[in-house]
């Protein structure tokens, strides 16, 4: 047990290795949920702390998922779960893992982890045309819950990062999406636990659909996500912004990025998903 | 052998089921490859060929891949190399397969795909913000040859498709980058193969890297790709665009984006590579 392990994430990623040598045993924690099922992003760096633990761990010098892919198979339980990893290569620069959640016999997230190791304190990049983006001032912006009356179901993981979204994209809350398909805010773990790489696999994947934004719809299923994690972020609250790019009517995909308080750009994010739109839905007008 | 086998990218991607049911023989072409190392693009439609197949090949419901994410943990070599499969899941909606590439004993190439269908001919999408990138006339546009005088290596697969870059982006060519990390043109196979997702996985991969636009280096190495196929294209020339987002000293990102004569865009792809810049390199200002 570490020194971290009185955080909320690591008590909940916290992984065991059973006696066979490439399998652990995971508790996947109903306090990191939506609705009943666990977050995507959280069953991500769960994967990502045993692809991590397979080359060695802290020890290792490939300890950081720099690129992280997974595709999401079926949603499992809260509950006891194994993560069954298999160090595809060892390299100089980067190793690779891929690190499969399996519950019963079933499997139900596989993933695949490129590991390196980031430098120590945020650095400016050498060259970037990503803005950070523009937000409302904290103290303006809206903490969103874990429960909403109203709301179909209760959203746990609101409980364990601390998401204040900007008054200018909260209009789907009440049923009046701005439409221009962005949900952006600012975020930090809850208990402040410092942010690192697999903090940031699970970040990557908290915000609500940025799809909300454009159309009211039932649950939007993840079908594949990658990650790059780019820095370690300065310690402090972080900005962060989904977006959709395109929606078709069963299927859209959204990128979400991530700075810190220096400015730097830490983590990108894009994923796939399904969704089924209204019949009678239009798409809104372009601002 | 189907109707399409007379095509150079069906040849190429050509797999035979071995007697074990998961393992396919392919042999890999020396004419798609960059310097004398198989293209990353090629090798994904390989394996996603070999995917398709695991499926049940054009009879299945889930015949296109529709996410793709593969990482490479080494080139392989032109010639005899096998492909392992593991179907993850059947689905109603979809299906996931791994597919890995393995020469000798060794794993050079790990995919995952989630497979569906994709509706045949170009629809618009139902909402999108990206915007077709702005491209100057076809015939003002510059052929990129697989040969050049004072490069370093031949590129065969620029004899395999029909790049002709916007003169807007050739400074690198000469020396001259433009500073904005960006590549973009027209496309097409050379012999006018239809594009499907196939050829749309190797298409993503196809142009230079975009970082020549910011800075001259030596070879960069993909280490983790992601591609969604997002429709059919209509027949005829395609417009591609690939531009980097954030560069380190270390590691670079890139998005590529494809679009059909309709402005549907078509496939959207992100990958992660290796660079090493030169001590003494400044980043351009921007424009």
């Amino acid at each position: 047990m570490d020194q971290q392990a009185t955080f909320e994430f690591d008590q909940a990623t916290a992984i065991s290795l059973r006696s066979e040598a490439d399998r652990f045993d995971i508790d996947l924690s109903p306090g990191w949920t939506v609705g009943p099922k666990p977050n995507g992003g959280y069953l991500l760096a769960v994967a990502g702390r045993a692809a991590g633990e397979a080359l060695g761990g802290a020890g290792s010098d490939h300890r950081d998922a720099v690129a992280a892919t997974v595709h999401f198979l079926a949603a499992p339980d809260a509950g006891p779960a194994e993560v069954h990893t298999d160090v595809l290569r060892t390299g100089r620069s980067a190793s690779q893992v891929r690190a499969t959640i399996v519950q019963g016999e079933r499997r139900f997230v596989e993933a695949t982890f490129t590991m390196g190791s980031l430098s120590q304190g945020p650095t400016p990049p050498w060259w970037t045309d990503r803005p950070m983006v523009d937000l409302a001032p904290l103290e303006e912006c809206i903490p969103i819950p874990a429960s909403r009356p109203g709301a179909a179901f209760e959203v746990p993981i609101m409980d364990r990062c601390d998401l204040r979204l900007d008054p200018a994209c909260m209009g789907f809350a009440a049923g009046r999406p701005a439409g221009i398909g962005e949900l952006k805010g600012w975020i930090c773990l809850a208990d402040h636990r410092p942010i690192d790489a697999l903090a940031l696999l699970f970040l990557a994947d908290s915000l609500p659909p940025a799809s909300f934004d454009l159309v009211q719809t039932g649950w939007v299923p993840t079908l594949s996500m990658t990650v790059h994690v780019r820095a370690f972020p300065m310690r402090g609250w972080l900005r962060i912004r989904q977006a959709v790019q395109v929606m078709d009517h069963d299927r859209f995909d959204e990128v979400c990025e991530i700075w810190d308080g220096t400015g730097r750009l830490v983590a990108q994010a894009t994923q796939l998903a399904g969704i089924r739109l209204p019949p009678d839905a239009e798409p809104p007008a372009h601002p």
